[in-house]
């Protein structure tokens, strides 16, 4: 198809599109003569990925670029390509300076990862993130943390294993980096929302009941 | 307290604490002399909040204004308090722009609502940022999008609901406001990296299975 049909059947503007080819977002059409290129059905995935990405994810035309070049560098490696695809949706924090609190922090997620059988590197971005998060969290002071780290484990394994069937039910490698690029974010936004208006919804009560 | 000692007690240093108070971030301390001034607990404790919020929340500082100024402006109606302080941690996205989508995410939101029976105002921007979000997954036409859904509603509800009784187990107004913002952020953080690394571990399961 050509640069409008790819614009009306993608719901993109054709401007948006030729950015996203500059940038290197999009891969090129087949070019059919000078000035006209032909656009196939990938193309109408990856914009409406892209679109997701910023728009759901909240992420820049640059994390956006990121993600889709530790996807695209995959080729038939399933699991090198999911493992990448994860790991590039996480934002980078600044790190909890070490501590006595990092030293817990470290302490408790390799009890955690070893008590639910998580397989992951030791040198996992996301365990890094795990390990600030809790960190600052032992620096807070706040009571009675176990029991919200345990609290926050049990929901994170049940959930996030139903995920992952739901992307393996696809078929092709494409499909299924897709959906868990996708998932991971707007799946990630769904919850957060619904956890927010849980809070919302929940406080009204316990005020109700006091 | 002098600004020495509050830099060595909250670990913050004193060219951050002075541009936080420049800021309107932290309120100024007693004057004591003309170039001196005496600081409490609570600039302690605001100080610690300020660098959660930031390090781990990754908000900017405007941001973080933002937060504490709708925590201050509540005073003692703790339900207003804890409304504005979920409120204001969801950040600003672009709206999905009005389709068939979004008229099928407000069914389903509005679905969801009734059935589990949540308190929340049909304003309330939790609510717009569930439909932005339902609306983009169903654009991308994930399968079974439902089973999904309903998956993340049970769980936001068993665990946000264990959240705010954690939170209301805090005495006063304000280690309650603050141990809310605390818990959205830093526990949503500590919640969302188990989830990437329970991804990474159950995908490495599934394939080593297959």
């Amino acid at each position: 198809m050509r640069v409008a049909e790819l614009s009306r059947t993608s719901g993109v503007p054709v401007p948006s599109i030729k950015y996203y080819l500059r940038a290197g977002l999009l891969p090129p059409g087949e070019r059919t003569a000078p000035n006209q290129a032909d656009y196939g059905d990938s193309h109408v995935h990856r914009l409406r990925l892209i679109r997701a990405l910023i728009e759901v994810g909240g992420l820049s035309v640059a994390a956006v670029k990121e993600v889709l070049e530790s996807v695209d560098a995959q080729g038939a490696d399933l699991h090198e390509a999911l493992g990448s695809a994860f790991a590039a949706t996480l934002p980078a924090r600044t790190a909890e300076e070490e501590s006595e609190y990092t030293e817990t922090a470290r302490r408790t997620a390799a009890d955690l990862i070893e008590r639910h059988g998580w397989l992951v590197g030791s040198d996992s971005k996301n365990v890094e993130a795990l390990v600030s998060a809790l960190a600052v969290m032992y620096r807070l002071q706040q009571h009675d943390v176990e029991s919200m780290v345990e609290l926050y484990a049990q929901h994170a394994n049940t959930m996030a294993t139903r995920e992952v069937a739901w992307v393996a039910e696809r078929g092709d490698i494409d499909a299924v980096v897709e959906a868990a690029v996708v998932g991971t974010f707007i799946g990630g936004a769904v919850f957060n929302a619904m956890r927010v208006i849980v809070h919302e919804s929940a406080s009204k009560k316990t005020l109700a009941a006091s």
